[in-house]
């Protein structure tokens, strides 16, 4: 039986890691694919264009309000495969923990690694597991490797955005941020706000066959105002947006308000940047709201033939540069 | 440009992030594959069954004699793709970075995952980076997903293996743990070793397709013996090794004897372990010995119907169990 907290001794390569990696990720992940045994494991992938990415996690707290860094690090990389236009199929996961975490804290995570990999119809069929000294790694790290398939000849990127292209987004931005920030006592407030971490699988898969859908992402890391500088900068084209129509939910708003943050540079988890034609941008927003995950879905901007800056036309008819992001408003939100 | 200590805005997807990753890993790591602007990199694959695993790195120092932290990532994971009879192709890299690196350390990490990867034909074409607190990451963790590919029906694992069958190492075993060790200055020894830390995918296409071959492994955590218990664990045999048989280098012996360490625990980076039908041990002797890399192999070993449990046969004539490992005697050591 595994002990109540993990030891040095559960990274070893002997006995201890054995039954940790049996007990608690096997008997969770558990599927044909995993063979704990093996150095490599055999993926059966069908036809279409392969895809490949990874990412690491190091959220602060590794729970918050609608997920944990499990699901997190499973969302991320589902993600990131689905708004390349694939179809998300494989997975691996790293794990480096913090000597003394709780058993219990891990097998929550692991849970949720296996709950949100299950929902987005992925299987995680390789791992591996560190155990690093008291004090590092802050509990745990993760870092998920993604495998998956995009219909052959598929073509998206920020190269094929062009002048007049709109920009759609999914859902209200800022959740997820607004969510994990509340959860750390440091801010002394509580609100009923839950991360939007979830797959955006359904969001791309009902667009990508659309002509004239040029580039999809999500707006983790540094949010939507982020994305819109990378299309600026591979365009070398302006972005005008709209603040009145970018879908921002009330209780995140009053709290940026309270704290001095901007919804645009906060991260979301489960929403999708798309830049479609502008002929084709009504029926992508149609397809969008038809989903429960897209039913705020909004036409918030337009890329435009002028200097590459990113600006944001307010509700009071004024004209606002949003910067690239240089200090990090909120470090470990994924 | 990029400062010369890592500072937590470089992970915070903004600018510092784009110029640490443009100007660090892209410009070294750099190749048509690498697009550091998509979420997803598409991956063109040869024909035949495709492989897939993950490993993560936490090693200290993280120089050492023979390699460092991205060596060694490169490395482990080309092995372990190996080792299953593929061919590796493909690798991501996550790296989380300790605020306060020196940026001069980190690149020379990254020119040696750069190195590593054209040495074994693979390239790195998806990456993330982190950066946490001062005190967490003890400087830099890595993690290495492979993707590699290998001839169709090439069946190779613990349970192909039966009674009668040799095992064999392709050389000296224990040189990476001891020198990794040495490195550390706790031990306030220095010698001349230098890690085995090597891609040995050589070695393995030698041998993949000898019929008789049943199972390759690389000795890494918990070194051969730890190997010799996973098949007995798994095929109910007996494993008799021959201590006379078993290649160690004079001074990785002499270091194990003063410090009270045992060369068959310690682990190996750039060997493999072979179990092979006893009619054609000598066969793969033979192509191992024609390589650079295997001219120090041997048959060391023999599978038994016997109760499972790994007998040292000693020099002098006795015979001595090899337990499983429980305290790891050397964490960190990958």
């Amino acid at each position: 039986m595994i002990d109540s907290r993990i030891s040095l001794a559960h990274g070893n390569g002997g006995r201890f890691m054995r039954e940790l990696i049996e007990e608690l990720f096997a008997a969770h992940l558990g599927n044909p694919g995993l063979d704990v045994q093996a150095d490599a494991v055999r993926i059966a992938l069908p036809p279409g264009d392969v895809m490949f990415t990874t990412d690491g996690f190091t959220v602060q707290p590794l729970e918050f309000p609608g997920g944990n860094i499990g699901s997190l690090a499973v969302h991320g990389t589902v993600n990131d495969l689905s708004v390349s236009g694939a179809d998300p199929l494989y997975l691996s996961l790293n794990v480096f923990i913090e000597e003394g975490l709780e058993v219990a804290l891990l097998e929550r995570v692991i849970r949720a690694v296996a709950a949100a990999a299950e929902e987005a119809s992925v299987r995680v069929v390789a791992g591996d597991t560190k155990v690093v000294r008291r004090g590092e790694a802050a509990g745990l790290y993760l870092a998920t490797t993604g495998i998956g398939v995009r219909p052959a000849g598929l073509e998206l990127g920020l190269g094929r955005i062009g002048a007049g292209d709109r920009l759609l987004v999914s859902g209200p931005v800022g959740d997820h941020g607004t969510a994990v920030m509340l959860a750390r006592e440091e801010f002394g407030m509580r609100g009923d706000l839950a991360s939007d971490a979830a797959s955006v699988h359904p969001l791309t898969r009902a667009v990508r066959d659309l002509p004239g859908l040029r580039f999809m992402r999500d707006p983790t890391r540094g949010g939507l105002a982020t994305v819109a500088h990378e299309i600026c900068r591979a365009t070398g084209l302006g972005l005008r947006l709209d603040e009145t129509a970018i879908p921002v939910r009330d209780p995140v708003r009053s709290v940026c308000e309270i704290l001095g943050y901007d919804p645009m540079y906060l991260a979301c988890e489960g929403r999708v940047v798309a830049a479609v034609a502008a002929d084709r941008a009504d029926e992508a927003l149609a397809r969008w709201r038809a989903l429960p995950s897209g039913r705020d879905a909004a036409i918030i901007g337009e890329v435009r033939a002028e200097a590459p800056r990113v600006v944001l036309h307010t509700e009071l008819g004024g004209q606002r540069i949003l910067e690239e992001l240089e200090d990090d408003p909120l470090p470990r939100i994924c």
